[in-house]
């Protein structure tokens, strides 16, 4: 079911140094890979209020979970915890939160949910994770699943209007393009930017960019990736697009050019930007200041650039003249609810 | 005579550390201040064939004086030596030369003509330096005073047409131009990347984009910063632009804009980047090997960044539309020595 069969988020984990020197980038595998499901065959059936996702708004493979979930709206579903923008060696924290604690969980730190899961667990502590409420423990962290599942097993609770977007006619195609994203693109710049050798960060930057280009040719003449509405390809390739020039322009030294100077790409992230449960999950903030604060051993004295200015997410992207209907047969979802509302100078005020 | 009289090169010096936590970047303000004039008052008469210019083309504070040099058309009675872009902790090295010794000099290191000059010396190895060959000592590093002592001094042995980069009635308005730009750009960059607090670094990123803006207006209805010739001011700016993209914007967080996404200074950089003695001094691959390289308390993998695309250098930019004569009455200078060509992969090849 999962395009990403070789992925982690360990980045987005709590493991401590990032870059391995002489060595390329690799990621950890391994994850929980339970599932919640309709039939609830691993244990953990689809139940409207039974399971929290914890995110960090900062973390690209959270987003992807934070904007389907919204664009399926199962807010009132499934509640959502959100972390601060860092985190410590041990655990990503609920400091965002009266008294440091996550209101319905009633912890401190996400490695309390993960340690009911696994008094042992012995990997990082990432983002997303799906917490079964009355144990407190983490179902699953397996993020590419998380979002499919969110598509195909939670239907009967998905808002009237919601969009598919997993389509099955389409799953091959998207499970190919994701594949391609996934490697080169999501993963791609966090081994340009933890590459431990200049070999590692060159050839990774190289298959960076050529996808890229491969993208921009792909997206010069459609609206979206696959079939002409949006779907779980357009999500994953727009969780990085959005962080480009903020972070991994810099940060990652991908910087063949910024995304804002890639005319077609650019246009598409704005597009996707400027449609409801996209651009309205972005915290600019919390997204510059985890990866500059975290990742000491490429960024040691912790300052966060002042740039870029990102008001330019706002100005007109004339995509709509390309064929393609954002939601197919379904509508846009309603704005945020009020508890999730992004802080206004935390992002891009739209008009 | 100098308008940079709290100044420094001392990043481009080999003392170690360059960011000191909690501080801003300060610099070290002693230089050897011993001038060569045509009255030899100091000791050190202008004589052709007695001194040796000693640079790195990473270092924009001598790339200053490789440019008025080459304006001036001074190879014949003033030779280059030029030290590889890195350096150790001691000193910057003749390694590009072969068996890694000064042809002229006949030494390894660019400390051994500190050394000459004082066996004590206790202060950074900075360029450029010029050397008094019959001793081998080094006779000044007081990088503003040098280039403003080539324009001046040595003005008996100028080539025909050479432009006077520094004419007496403009000295006051360069000087307060320079001046502007020394702190917040030329040194300003600097207060960026080392500072040592994000207070600090928001004051210098304020700062620069401040004068950045200013400059701007000012550059938007005239060719070149002071008069209607190019004057030591442009020199002066020119040496700090270059670098931006490639170095300053990502390494030294200088990022609200790329100075290609700042269409009058980019113009502006252009135009003197495809006039003779400014683009053909410049070689990219020393610029960010050497930034990248040697700052390690801010770039501790060493990774050089395998972007920006440097080809748009080459664009049209249109500044000949303004009024304006690049040379005055002089004209331009006729291509570099042999020896003192930049290998074309380092650099845009011209057309």
């Amino acid at each position: 079911m999962t395009t990403e069969t070789s992925s982690g988020t360990q980045e987005f984990s709590t493991k401590g140094a990032y870059v391995t020197g002489g060595t390329e980038f690799k990621r950890d595998t391994n994850y929980i890979t339970t599932r919640i499901t309709a039939d609830g065959r691993d244990g953990f059936p689809v139940e409207p209020g039974r399971y929290r996702l914890v995110v960090a708004r900062a973390c690209p493979w959270a987003n992807r979970a934070i904007i389907v979930r919204r664009l399926l709206g199962l807010e009132d579903v499934l509640s959502m915890g959100i972390c601060g923008p860092t985190h410590d060696k041990r655990s990503w924290t609920f400091d965002l939160d009266p008294g440091g604690v996550d209101p319905v969980l009633g912890i401190p730190r996400l490695q309390d949910a993960y340690f009911r899961r696994d008094p042992e667990y012995p990997r990082g502590i990432t983002v997303p994770a799906m917490v079964d409420i009355p144990t407190g423990a983490v179902v699953t962290n397996d993020y590419p699943q998380i979002t499919l599942d969110l598509s195909t097993e939670w239907k009967a609770f998905h808002r009237e209007g919601a969009p598919d977007l997993y389509p099955e006619h389409l799953r091959a195609e998207i499970d190919e393009v994701a594949l391609g994203i996934f490697k080169d693109v999501n993963n791609g710049v966090y081994r340009c930017g933890f590459a431990g050798s200049q070999e590692a960060y060159d050839k990774a930057y190289t298959r960076l960019f050529d996808r890229l280009d491969q993208l921009t040719a792909r997206l010069a003449t459609q609206r979206y990736l696959v079939g002409d509405t949006i779907t779980e390809a357009d999500v994953r390739l727009f969780t990085t697009l959005v962080r480009f020039d903020p972070v991994y322009h810099g940060h990652f030294k991908c910087n063949r050019q910024k995304l804002s100077e890639m005319p077609v790409l650019w246009a598409y992230a704005r597009d996707l930007f400027q449609t409801p449960g996209f651009g309205d999950s972005i915290d600019f903030v919390h997204i510059k200041r985890h990866y500059y604060v975290v990742h000491t051993d490429i960024n040691p004295t912790q300052i966060v650039p002042d740039g870029p200015d990102l008001t330019n997410w706002l100005t007109p992207h004339h995509r709509e003249e390309l064929s393609g209907r954002p939601f197919g047969d379904g509508t846009p979802p309603p704005p945020p609810i009020p508890s999730e509302i992004v802080p206004a100078d935390h992002w891009v005020p739209l008009g």
